[in-house]
């Protein structure tokens, strides 16, 4: 396969076409932003180890009957993924205060929720990707009220088999955000990432955050503690 | 009917017991606040102006066919109520694009928007009443999945009742805020007020704000406003 020109550059990924109409090229930076952009800096290592450690858990998911964009891996620091029609959506899965969430209720972190909590937020830089409801989906034409029942159906799913599979390796699943997307063939699949950068993690014995809340807190170095997700990951 | 022990003095109303176990006697004030709370005045006139425009918009819904709490008038400021159990939410049903909403998404205010969008805020002070969604309103024990099903019905048909109502004394309705409350005998009806306080108010020909967008963003006097909606309801 042949790497094309370039769509889109993210604040984690390049997105490249390829020679085939619905495959893209996915390569990991080393690009770390918090704060919607306000805080932003070149972690090396950090491209490497998301795009692996997303490799990873897309095939795990897969042996668990859950469909992603994810194809394969072409280099350390990049994957072939199929190419959708993404939905302007941040879909976050809460099992556990955390973040804005433990903020917006005035409530302390690490709390167990009694169910999972599922939010949107329109994902729109510009706008700060605010936080949406619902009826606010539709009115944005982001997705239809059938898309909308799709997606939670599988960000669910999603989450339990993503609970389960952290528990193995001595995670807590505090919370995680997804994306989704249509295929040419209308199918709504899971796309875009699953890394530290995009999950909660906490280490189940000793709650030490194993994700980018090192970085947005400026609680030490982010790498090692990717590198210790992604060699539990490998030795699953 | 006797009026009895204060229950609660909130930012627009006290609330005091009477004789009757289900009935509570609401005393409208002349105070005004802004941007939860930080910006409060008292404004002579308010409280009478409040008090009868909730009467006469209660009694017009009730002609709808839509129950709330209101019984009758006590007094140019007082009125008695159904006592009933609160749900902590903030029902806004919007119609065109204003306030908070148009700042989310980075739009003009004016916009008719193509179905009237319903929005849940969790009535708390202390966490300045934060917009949620309706998993949030399950987590937060503050209604029923069933429940909220009810309140968005209602709110729906109250909404489309008001259009009509206000349109008739040639006032847009941008949007508004309502709270709903359950019976001793578990009924869901609608409660607390409906004002030029609660509501967005535009003359549907000069486009004039005729609510407390005037007070909150320094647009002038509250009063002739107020006396301008109140005079258009006794008109009808
Ligand atoms: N399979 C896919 N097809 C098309 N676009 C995708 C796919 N997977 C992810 N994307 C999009 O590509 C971009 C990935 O780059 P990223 O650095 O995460 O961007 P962003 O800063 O917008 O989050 C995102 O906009 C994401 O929505
Ligand atoms: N019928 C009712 N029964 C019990 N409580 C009510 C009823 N109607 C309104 N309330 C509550 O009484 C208070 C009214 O006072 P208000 O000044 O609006 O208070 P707040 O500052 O809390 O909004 C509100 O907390 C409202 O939820
Ligand atoms: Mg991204
Ligand atoms: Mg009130």
């Amino acid at each position: 396969m042949e790497r094309k020109e370039l769509l889109y550059t993210g604040k984690a990924k390049k997105m490249y076409a390829t020679d085939q109409e619905n495959v893209l090229w996915a390569e990991y930076l080393n690009q770390a932003t918090a704060l919607n952009g306000v805080k932003k800096d070149t972690i090396e290592g950090k491209g490497r180890l998301n795009n692996q450690i997303t490799g990873r858990i897309f095939e795990y998911l897969a042996e668990k009957g859950i469909a992603s964009h994810y194809i394969q891996e072409l280099s350390e620091t990049e994957q072939s993924v199929k190419r959708v029609n993404m939905f302007p959506l941040e879909v976050v899965v809460r099992n556990v205060s955390a973040g804005s969430f433990a903020k917006r209720f005035g409530m302390e972190e690490g709390i167990d929720l009694p169910f999972p909590v599922l939010e949107f937020y329109y994902k729109d830089d510009a706008l700060n990707d605010p936080f949406i409801n619902d009826a606010h989906v539709q009115v944005l034409g982001a997705a239809t009220d059938e898309e909308v029942a799709e997606i939670k159906k599988q960000a669910l799913k999603i989450n339990a088999a993503l609970i389960e599979m952290f528990k193995a390796i001595g995670i807590r699943l505090i919370d995680f955000k997804i994306e989704f997307g249509k295929t040419a063939e209308g199918e709504i699949i899971l796309a875009d990432e699953i890394s530290p950068d995009t999950c909660r993690l906490w280490d189940i014995e000793t709650n030490e955050h194993l994700d980018k809340d090192i970085y947005r807190r400026d609680l030490g170095d982010l790498i090692p503690v990717y590198v210790e997700v992604l060699d539990r990951l490998n030795k699953m």
